[in-house]
């Protein structure tokens, strides 16, 4: 599997994801403003990627920071993280890993500055590597959900690429085929970024996971035919009361889930829980361009001048999810409380 | 609102659908051939406009004929039935027009050649004629369903494009803004092939009704908030049951409208019933070419050999469907008592 994202000769390294799949081009970010716009466009994705690019954005911002002393320093780096925080509202994991480093800065201000832009550096690597072991666990934890023979839909991409590797849902997908279970996967395509068809459906064809790339529309046809036996997806942010958002689309699948009594899980890591929210009504729900709906790959599909909705995201109500599946193990039934016990 | 399909100079005219909305080019279909290519690739579509097409499609074979007497050309015209018959399976207003256009043949077998050409061309041109007073009255029929201030959400285009002219869903969304009602209606964009995006927004922004463009998989999302006062959707073929066939992702839809309470109306002519069938587990579904999934505009947005399922059409039960609307009255509750009451 490629790398999404790494820190390469004091670089932040990454595949470009609008590009997939017809073209494989990595860039190379040498300053936090690059590592910034990188997320705000969506070169990389995925709430858990997301995080480990904050961590790495940060860690950039200092490096290359030419402040003379600590104070400055730390001055620059609450500006770095205002930047990089405006990128994407969503995602909790964003503001995880910014707040990791901030809080990692401050409580080492008595460090000189090269001393101090080491421990920064190390941590966002740290970050990414953590990011792959917690996505094992994950799918350790979320493959007893999936039996030999399974047909599992998923919804855009939460994946090796939406996670420094090996991936959420995904991961799930990957730890049961791993386990020698005879598995394919239905793959919504995703509009309007396609992440399903672009990115899903590549990256499981690359590990040779069986898939079919479907549009979002045909999921309660196959749904009605018997033909998906479980549903799992990634999450942005999930509340205290496990309300997930994630990408638009994956509330609809979750009620077509349960008009066809099929379980509808969320595997995301610890990281993604927003206990603070006590429920999903308070996710902030990032409204994006309209062009993303009216054309694709440059060419208009829909008359100039039309007036469109492009929500990003949307809120599943926990009464919807089967289980929650994280790294520490899975939350079923009373969310508020058993969330609250895999957190601690 | 310009002609979707018209006969010219013994020639039929039909503005090329899968242009729109980038290009308005006008297709001259000389013989039937070129008729049966237009439906199959879709120049034109949508389920009434399939019939008035097939319709004229007979009548351009008969008219081009070279037969030196009636029995010859009947024979003929059995061939050319069966080209334009083999060209979209599901619409049963295909089979409709060509079984009219073939009685009418048969019943007038004294004719002389010319005579025969004639009554043909003239009732291919009268069905077109019919199909708008048809939409006319349909639309009256659903108006009464829509209040002041509703917001409508369909699905495909069932407009103008979709028949000889007015529409069926988009039929009883014009008859209710024209009687005065401010409206305005959500477009599904509707994968893979986009009539939602590129006809349905095109042809109400034309009429100035006001129109929200929408991806397939926000539907669930803006239901949710509240944003949805009813669904509107065109059929394809219903079943004496009530079962209805319409564009894939017209089920999802209905699953969703369900799940919040939302009424869900089917607009169709009486033309679209097909009482031969008691369910709507025997409409067969056209499954067409992966490339309408994988490239958009000639441009790929999936892996290349990537496997893709591709069906046409789904069929929503009678269960979800709160009424059906045709020209001659509304049918509810007892489909296949009132389907049958209106058919007779």
């Amino acid at each position: 599997m490629l790398s999404t994202i790494e820190w390469k000769n004091d670089n932040v390294v990454m595949i470009d994801q609008t590009l997939l799949p017809t073209q494989e081009i990595f860039v190379t970010c040498s300053d936090y403003k690059q590592v910034a716009d990188a997320i705000f466009s969506m070169k990389i994705r995925g709430a858990p990627a997301i995080g480990v690019a904050a961590a790495m954005g940060v860690a950039i911002g200092a490096v290359k920071s030419t402040a003379g002393n600590t104070a400055a320093l730390l001055a620059e780096l609450d500006d770095i993280c205002d930047v990089i925080g405006a990128t994407r509202p969503t995602a909790v994991n964003l503001f995880w890993a910014i707040k990791q480093m901030k809080n990692l800065a401050y409580d080492n201000a008595s460090l000189s500055v090269s001393q101090l832009k080491n421990v920064l550096k190390n941590r966002a690597i740290e970050i990414c590597a953590q990011d792959i072991s917690i996505n094992k666990a994950m799918g350790k934890n979320g493959a007893q959900f999936i039996k030999d023979g399974d047909c599992i839909l998923t919804h855009c991409n939460a994946g090796a690429l939406a996670t420094a590797g090996y991936g959420t849902a995904l991961g799930v997908i990957r730890a049961a085929h791993e386990q020698g279970k005879h598995i394919e996967v239905m793959a919504d395509e995703t509009r309007p970024f396609l992440q399903g068809a672009r990115l899903t459906a590549w990256e499981l064809k690359y590990d040779g996971i069986p898939v079919t790339l479907i549009t979002d529309n045909m999921a309660g046809y196959f749904m009605k035919k018997g033909k998906i036996d479980l549903v799992v997806v990634g999450a942005d942010r999930i509340a205290a009361n496990g309300d997930a958002a994630n990408k638009i689309g994956t509330y609809s699948v979750a009620v077509l889930a349960k008009e066809h009594n099929i379980p509808f899980y969320v595997a995301a890591p610890i990281a993604t829980l927003d206990l603070s929210l006590s429920s999903g009504e308070q996710i902030p729900i990032e409204e994006r361009s309209t062009d993303e709906v009216t054309h694709i790959a440059g060419k208009a599909i829909a008359p100039e001048g039309i007036k469109v909705a492009n929500p990003a995201f949307d809120v599943t109500p926990a009464s919807y999810i089967t289980a929650i599946i994280t790294e520490k193990g899975v939350a079923q039934g009373n969310y508020k409380e058993n969330l609250k016990l895999l957190a601690t």
